[in-house]
């Protein structure tokens, strides 16, 4: 938050087929279909974000991921950061307020590890879904599936680390909150921080740019992730891996897959860190350890399957 | 309970070696040491057990089960199923009081199966460890590792299931609660039941004779579960898979191996049933989601490692 | 079990609206409507539940418990317990099949207590609701509410609770589970129990014969206490106490009202015991800590509203 | 974090007797003892704080809070926050570096409400405790008692609230993340908070300037928080309520008193905010349910205990 980003505000996801991709993020993940537009995509949220929309769905070819965008606090902030990342050196593109429905301007750029982010300082304020403004019950009573509570962060794979943590850090105001380094002390994952959370966005090095790992839904329990668990197996939903714990971040998950291939996380918990905390370090050769804490191995899947 | 017969016992394990044994089962599965005896056994129990051990430790140069012992009512009980045990062909083997410390006569028989069990009629009743017999606390603060709260049932691999099946619910009383057939309708595992639990003990069809597939103790809650699941890594102990569901009686399991290679269970929940219900069935071809319920798929070594 | 009675089967209660009394037995704790009668009366059961019904609710002008019956294995049975009552000097009635829709011959008897009992044979099977008879999954996905897992046991209000200990462990072969003795050695409050279950009926000492205290219904986890806690908010349910823990049983709970003022109970966990087991107790000096284990004191209400 | 300041640091109590004080905070809460000084003040910390203290225990004559610290991101920060405070109008005191052991300068101000706060930038570095430092375990095996994982936040009475208000969110960045209002619209209870947490501290309306109400930690589930129930009954510890939710920020909560009779909170769970959110509004006519969402009625002791 030292440069005023402030929170993960939305991704873009490709889909092969929307409404099989809308019976999976809607009816088993449980977000909110909030709005479609004229290019045919579809808005979704989790029940608790305040803003309009958190995920889009774009019908193609490929699945994978188009984009993620950040909030940041005002548009002097925005200005400001826009300003700096073409100082930095970044190329930039902005997208006129409107091109996503109920969304300020955005400001496009490319890490060098090969993602697109955005980063924009409006959205339509819906409040949270399914509450009265005043008295709020606890949660809302007609939701679906697994509950999702709120998109949480990304998980990226792409080369250039080390480019994309300066990017992030120096002048986006990320922290580092938890790292896996190899024997050559190289800097092979990075979890990178806006807030207490342990990651709002992550990338893992891999020879390949821009590539897609997975999307990440908090939940509020370790009950939340066995109920997840059972749908996903209810529903006959290709899953990767779970329920477990991550020695990284310690979070209680499961890795599933939506229709088109995309890797989807739900988790629960996790260490809360802040800016003065020391970044958390695993090794890489305890990197079974650190992603899946109960195996202690990996699955090749978990390493290979991007889109 | 139709003929008396009340509830697994105890069961006596083989083990290569028995300090490793018994910080397995004692600091980490959290069974209180109760004795020891002249011939080196170790005598422990879960918590909640009233009476004095439920599982004994005995090493030798191969793991595995020596036998499993049900406590039946009383002595007139013992007396009756002896006979019945006798009358249906059972070659029977009398244990005199005392040869297990604190146990009384133990009437030893093998199924057809080829594993060895005991009925017995008395056991010295020292109560809940840790526990005032007047106003007793919620649990005693001083458990150690998982907690376990009781020794619930063994999971046996044999041939000749039919003629234990017969065995089991005619002359001992059990009712089968849940069941696997396969094509043929021929049942391929059957999980027997003395009381409302999914099973007091189970087996499953393998062409060897009197194999062990697993010792399973309950634990409270799911939450368990992930703690027993985290010590699991923290001592690294090996694990087998897990946290994750069954099909067959729902309940929520990890499995791993003590240091000798026999396979333990630790497990909540689970459906519970009267002996009216109609047998749950799952079918052969399902096995994988019968068996785990989230990944859907059988690893390999849950069918063949046995002790 | 020892005398063949079962389980807990059924229980009706008056109610003064049956519309709102189905609002909330249906819609907040999740009962699944099966059948209503040309009385008016509506039969509702647990998801759980293989037989067709086990709550019937009876419109009248004063809320309270008509009758509780109980399940025997078959129809030799009840008529040896018919007999068996008739010897201990009770008056039976005899209700006969279709009655109560779907339900066999009843045999009606009242205890000293006050309170009417029934036991059956027979009941129309329909298995779990919303789950498939081969390969079922862990639960069905429709539930309301606080999906209430099953009709648990009720707690009766009485006098003469040793003769009616009497009956309940001779002639019904219940056994002493819990109980709550005064300074004079006196049980003043006693857990029956035909199975592993802390109480399939109870009975709490009070000078008035045939009062209804509460009728309770199993959750799966202590989450569902806090669930049913937020419902009941949500729902302005009118709360008695919880969500709590008891000392005795140490059952997790919550008591709540139906819109008639019958006080209902969720609750999960408790413990678990067997006919060998000494009687947990309770002194009646102690009975706030007994009853609400974490406040340690009783409210008023809770000893004096009954219906 | 607008301004610089990132948590809550510490807080430093009067208790009436250190060594029962002690048994207190340190067996029951699970505080880690770490040092004591020449004043015999003692200093504790939960296990996950990096810092060396959260909590100063020192003997008085009266219970209460002497004054609580939060943390801010450098030195420049204390300076220049330093002289806005001045520049606001407040009175500074600066303590020197190792008044506390460990602790950097401290700049303490009294706020209009009538408590004593402090800003530090430095304090010793210890890490989690029990947890190496490199591929750190999930947690500590030798927690004692509730296992209190964090310092949270001190809810606190005084008047003033809205010069309160201003100088917490003008000069030290906090932003108002829940309130409650009374008919005329005069904000009765405000919830200030730094991060994404509903609270860092939090403050009621009462004529009476510099009260204390309560310090409160972090637990991690809806389990634990039973789990403190059940210690506090244990350990014959004074219960205020609980378990139970909060309308207000929707934690789940128990409250009970030290020996000394200060009031403290272990709560997990709980809504999440980010600066742009609208604060979430409870209306005091519905303070019950605002504050005990479960009862839905306050108890007369929450409102007029204080210390």
């Amino acid at each position: 938050m030292k440069k005023g980003v402030m929170r993960p505000g939305h991704v873009q996801l490709r889909v092969l087929n929307l409404e099989s991709a809308l019976a999976h993020y809607r009816d088993l993940l449980g977000l909110i279909e909030m709005d479609r537009d004229e290019q045919g995509r579809v808005y979704l949220k989790a029940w608790t974000e305040v803003d309009k929309f958190s995920v889009v769905l774009r019908e193609a070819d490929q699945p994978g991921m188009d984009f993620m965008g950040f909030k940041v606090i005002d548009e002097d902030c925005l200005n400001r950061l826009t300003q700096d990342l073409l100082n930095y050196g970044c190329l930039i593109e902005t997208i006129p307020a409107g091109e996503l429905k109920g969304c300020g301007r955005r400001v496009r750029f490319q890490t060098p590890s090969g993602h697109f982010f955005e980063l924009y300082a409006d959205k339509e304020y819906t409040g949270k879904w399914g509450l009265e403004e005043i008295n709020p019950e606890a949660w809302p009573r007609n939701l679906k599936g697994m509950r999702a509570v709120r998109f949480d962060h990304c998980l990226l794979y792409g080369d250039e680390l080390q480019a994309t943590y300066a990017l992030f850090t120096e002048v986006l105001g990320f922290y580092l909150a938890e790292q896996v380094i190899d024997d050559d002390g190289t800097r092979v994952a990075q979890f990178l921080s806006l807030s207490t959370k342990a990651h709002d966005v992550a990338f893992i090095h891999c020879p390949e740019k821009g590539k897609f790992h997975h999307v990440s839904f908090f939940l509020e329990t370790w009950e939340d992730v066995l109920r997840a668990a059972d749908l996903i197996s209810m529903t006959d939903t290709s899953i990767d891996i779970g329920p477990t714990r991550h020695g990284l971040t310690h979070g209680k998950t499961i890795y599933f897959f939506d229709p088109s291939g995309n890797r989807n996380e739900v988790f629960c918990g996790g260490d809360y860190n802040y800016q003065d905390h020391k970044p958390v370090t695993w090794l890489a050769k305890d990197l079974g350890k650190a992603i899946f804490y109960h195996d202690r191995v990996l699955n090749e899947r978990f390493l290979t399957v991007l889109t």
